[in-house]
């Protein structure tokens, strides 16, 4: 399933991530359509040449011509799309997502997917703090990771097809993880922090505080600017790994403040060993 | 009070905030001496021109030449050095410090003072995640806040004096606090932060994790790569405005999670709203 293959590229959805994948696959020469339900993404996509042809209404004639698609919805209308229009696929289609929780997504698609077409999950751990196609940029691919998230549905082909995908929109760094490992994962490196990033900022009637902070502040708060109905809906469909791993640094948060209140210095100081430890690892150049 | 009639200046303690002060100063023409107890920080110190003069013994004759000292040391040995030390002081000096907790320090150290001399403390916000003069640099100082915390015993001059010092070390804001004030907000902004990015390293065996880390773990967990003596004392010396703010932080943090618990969409929403605006006062630029 040589990438090559799939001049017709179909984008659904056209918010940041689906802008930046089109932006990215257009300048690699492919033929870039895209619908969205918002008449104005299209509208600015198509004048900023960053899609070839698309539609906010009447998308049947755009779904048949895809030789492939790439999902780029919220987790909790995609199926819905899918059982809507899959009947114009192609047959043979490869199909791929961006969703950032997989378990409670990807088998429900496959479940009703047409036997001729094959989805093959991925997770592009990119973004930033403002959406909209307004501010699609494929910069961001770069030093990011992304992870094909097969199941036994999948076959060879179209686990190659869809780490190509990632290859040639510039990722860094391939994996492949069931959707188990994903959620579990994404649970704790990235759901995780963005609650404590809410948390620290909602917890305190903070705002006279602003002038006083340093760097450390700013870097652990930046994720608290929150788009609220993505993660909202995230947070939702990864909810027993995510309390899993909430409960744990609950735990783990209280024992150190435990410490600080017993002045138990040995105790303390061996968590700020085993911390500096692991974090030496996490770090980019690592 | 002007700086300039300053000329001798005393760093004691040598290490990564000493070493940068003492570059800052050196670079504006001043003399600088420094003490440190290990022979190896000042010789370096000497060797790449970062002071004019210094020693880790026999100190007595340096303390005695100094026109102000700063106190670079950890607060937990600062208020014996001076006792030992402000025997050879010169009349009239002004003191100060970069303690990053105040009540604990502060009052304790003028209780025991000469009455001749000045102590204004003051916070320099400004540090890197490693240490030691060898680490030293005062563009750290830029962008970065400078706070001076004066009690009743301390004289429109002697503040006057310490701003200014902050002003010719490249500080962008200066602000003054008293030391209640001072500990509640370094307690949210710093410590607390602190504690957030260990327990969330040290809340999951994670090495595994680290191939798959984003830039919002990246940065929230930077500062995780931690210091733990100093960090240690700094905590225990400020523990009742911590706990305070760790207690709080919990406290919300268990809200957001039995939202998430209970699908509580509405509340869910509402806490990242809050969330997104207060952390838009926070953005450097604002």
């Amino acid at each position: 399933m040589k990438w090559i293959n799939y001049h017709n590229v179909l984008v659904v959805g056209l918010g940041l991530i689906g802008g930046s994948y089109a932006k990215s696959l257009k300048r690699l020469g492919y033929h870039i359509m895209a619908v969205d339900s918002n008449p104005e993404s299209i509208q600015f996509a198509l004048e900023n040449k960053i899609i070839d042809e698309g539609a906010a209404e009447n998308i049947e004639e755009l779904v048949s011509k895809a030789d492939c698609v790439i999902l780029a919805l919220y987790p909790s209308i995609a199926k819905d799309w899918v059982e809507k229009y899959q009947q114009y696929f192609k047959p043979g289609l490869p199909m791929t997502d961006v969703t950032g929780v997989k378990s409670s997504v990807v088998y429900g698609i496959q479940e009703i997917l047409r036997e001729d077409v094959e989805f093959i999950s991925a997770h592009p751990m990119a973004g930033r703090e403002v959406s909209g196609v307004k501010n699609s940029d494929d910069r961001i691919f770069r030093n990011a990771n992304y992870i094909v998230v097969p199941t036994d549905k999948n076959t060879d082909e179209g686990i190659s097809w869809c780490e190509n995908l990632g290859r040639i929109l510039g990722f860094d760094r391939i994996s492949i993880l069931t959707p188990e490992e994903h959620d579990n994962m994404i649970a704790y490196v990235s759901q995780l922090t963005h609650c404590i990033a809410v948390a620290l900022m909602t917890s305190n009637d903070n705002d006279h505080l602003a002038e006083y902070t340093g760097d450390s502040f700013r870097d652990l708060t930046r994720i608290a600017n929150i788009n609220e109905n993505m993660w909202t809906e995230l947070f939702f469909m990864n909810k027993e790994p995510l309390l899993e791993n909430m409960d744990m640094f609950i735990n783990e948060f209280k024992r150190i403040r435990d410490m600080i209140e017993k002045e138990d210095s040995e105790g303390l100081k061996e968590k700020m060993r085993l911390s500096t430890k692991r974090r030496a690892k996490f770090d980019k150049n690592k």
